[in-house]
């Protein structure tokens, strides 16, 4: 693994290897010193192209406690906001050393140019595409769902996939990165995902994808998904081309308190644990999530901001502790 | 002591414990390499809801000389623009690892908050709420006056008070945090407080406070005071509610060269060392303080700014270093 | 030396050392671990009045990289912005510390007034003050020059100086810090310094400096010089005053792919080695340079880049390391 620009391509065996790293890094974030001394000497260019402080502050967090150097690179009011091209900026970047290179761009395949091109011999992970991906959300995810998945069967985690474990992703997935990194990423995995949304925030060609799509979002929950996942919705898709208001967004595609009572009423009879409820974050608490819902004991919100931070020191260790100055990999 | 919120609040024993500490930190500014390993792995979060690079830098500069990894969360371009809670952002930091979280906010209170709540173990840092409180601006205060007034009496500084000193504080009290966290700590520590400012400027309730008012600054630098603490005053109040002009408030409530050359006359017949003078900054010069008293040989201004980074070392240091991940102390 | 203001009094001693530790430096960037201890606990701040994105990343990059801490002060939002005057900005920089600061400015000779006055202890460095000069880019330029000259003629670069090479620089002169800089270097450094511009992007007093002027590109194409400088032109200046379009400027003053065909040619009957290309970026590509021009075999605008961080470990650590913390120097 040289690069991780999408979990589409990401093959089971790195999905793993991944996960059981970042297994390996929670146990570091309990330690009394959390720092790990594996990329010392090393630099991580957080390249932003787009604002995002939770993730940018993620992925810092990650590579400090892995002791690389950090710097941060944002679009604004720098040579790109004078016209540099994308180009001569990640070439200046590799020129003053940059070990790996962190895009976020609001270009879908940005990222992926990058690593195809010669401009720089870094490691480039894809911190968000336009609308195309951000693996090491989904990847998040998976860890905190294969955490949930084993500890209801009582099994270790390290190793497993998440083979026969229910999925449903929830609201806004035409506009959503997240939503297609996870859906490619889940299948790599085994698990069976669902998608419930209104028809006007599907993007076009989704009923192609290895996915069961529901247009109502009572409907999939009656299905009992092991797993609810809620996309954040942006207000200024409401009262447009995509929803009438938000109120009635809530009304038919929230995770409201009744929805949640529903929830745990259908999980009561097939087995032992609630539905693990996930949300990538910032939420819109009284919109696609109620309060109850975000709080509640079942919901993994907070452990995934936590599990974020390990993924992000297992791909970064991953990508930067065999390789070169050149770029090229220890074998 | 687990929190810094206020002064109010704030023990006798725990401020001297945070100045005798950062007497020691000051011992450590003057040495070759500046750093203690003490916070090494431990990560403090700067959560600005409000512009301050001056504090913000000081908090940095105090983390990174104790070795502590610093990461900086502006308001500004963040999930908290896109409407988070206040809530879900201290939740993001606390599960991103943040052993402290150093927070500046326009809401009174909003340190508080976050100590009461359950939404964090890490340890909470008032650095500026609202009108309410600026602690470890009265604490680097307290410890520049601590110095004056102990090298004036030949003494050492360490875990004495500031009994018997009589400090004087001028200008904008009504929209101060800096003059409120003053009043209180230097109560806690035996001085005498006076005010003098205008009637607009000061706040309803005041005439309860610990304090001596005045409605005119000579008659106030009559009374001899030990130090004269001059407030910034910011251009948006002059020229309407609060004051006719600028010009005139300088002529009624500046440090100018007259009253410097007044104080210095004052004190010449009570003792032989010169009223100290302070200044939070940033210095509107000309406005509330003369550019000849500002760097006066009795200014401590450039003191206050040294001592800013030892006091921020101490606080951080105390409330980490006994306390565990988990957020409970070592006793 | 205790401060890097400009190149015209920099003495051709201190240039050597600058450019021979600057070589050490960049072995230091090909080695696993890039780090060196050498500034550990000593504090860099960039403080930057302008927004310059790549000049503050390498600087950073550079302390970084010698261990030393690094804290960015940018006038935006700060107490710049509030009115505070340079003089107290840097009293207060230097009293929490600083040990270098590493200014950028909009007024020409902001950082000699600061190395000349008293306000800070702190070794100064200049990144940039108005149209005056910009001394690290003209370094790390010579840097780029030296490796190429000695090269093309066999030669250990360490001590060398860059008598005998003749150098074009070409563009927008009278705005740019960076030819002004270029220019008392490379003289300092024993090349013969051409210019190339039109008579409105040439300063007023230009004819006495130690140059030989051109008025049309081709003409000082056709002296073939070892090393083609261009400048960034600004958008703004087209249309005005300076220049009628960029179209019109690409025609005449642009290295195109005619040129860069041209420039070949000419090299061919004189020597082997092409001449070098050289551009301080960001570049507009199409306008003052073609991307094959840019992209070509001979083109040093990435080396560029490189040696930046080195120059800038060279001159922070020639700076720094026999600095005691009072600011008097080791001798």
């Amino acid at each position: 693994m040289k690069h991780l620009l999408d979990t589409q391509a990401l093959a089971h065996r790195d999905a793993l290897a991944i996960l059981d790293t970042a297994e390996e890094m929670t146990a570091v974030s309990s330690r009394e010193v959390k720092k790990l001394p594996t990329l010392r000497g090393r630099t991580v260019v957080n390249l932003f192209f787009e604002d995002s402080t939770r993730t940018r502050i993620s992925f810092e967090a990650a590579a400090k406690r892995l002791s690389a150097d950090v710097m941060n690179f944002s679009a604004k009011g720098s040579s790109v906001s004078k016209g540099e091209s994308l180009k001569d900026t990640v070439q200046t970047l590799d020129a003053m050393g940059a070990d790996a290179i962190v895009i976020r761009h609001s270009a879908s395949g940005a990222a992926a140019q990058l690593a195809a091109s010669d401009w720089t011999d870094a490691a480039v992970v894809n911190a968000g595409d336009g609308t195309h991906e951000h693996p090491t959300q989904a990847l998040l995810d998976a860890l905190t769902l294969r955490r949930g998945w084993s500890r209801a069967h009582g099994e270790n985690p390290r190793g497993r996939n998440l083979a026969g474990m229910r999925v449903l992703i929830v609201g806004d997935i035409v506009h959503s990165r997240v939503a297609r990194s996870n859906v490619w990423l889940l299948r790599t995995l085994g698990a069976e995902v669902h998608l419930a949304a209104p028809a006007t925030l599907l993007p076009y060609g989704a009923e192609t994808w290895p996915v069961t799509i529901h247009y109502s979002l009572d409907e999939a929950l009656r299905e009992a998904p092991d797993a609810v996942m809620m996309l954040r919705v942006q207000a200024e898709r409401m009262g447009g081309a995509f929803f009438p208001t938000a109120a009635e967004y809530t009304r038919r595609w929230g995770l409201t308190d009744e929805r949640l009572a529903l929830v745990e009423q259908l999980r009561l009879g097939a087995t032992d644990s609630p539905a693990l409820i996930l949300h990538p974050g910032p939420m819109n608490r009284g919109v696609e999530i109620s309060a109850a819902a975000a709080d509640s004991p079942q919901s993994r919100i907070l452990d995934q901001v936590a599990h974020g931070v390990a993924v992000r020191m297992a791909v970064l260790h991953l990508l930067l502790s065999q390789r070169q100055p050149d770029g090229s990999l220890d074998e």
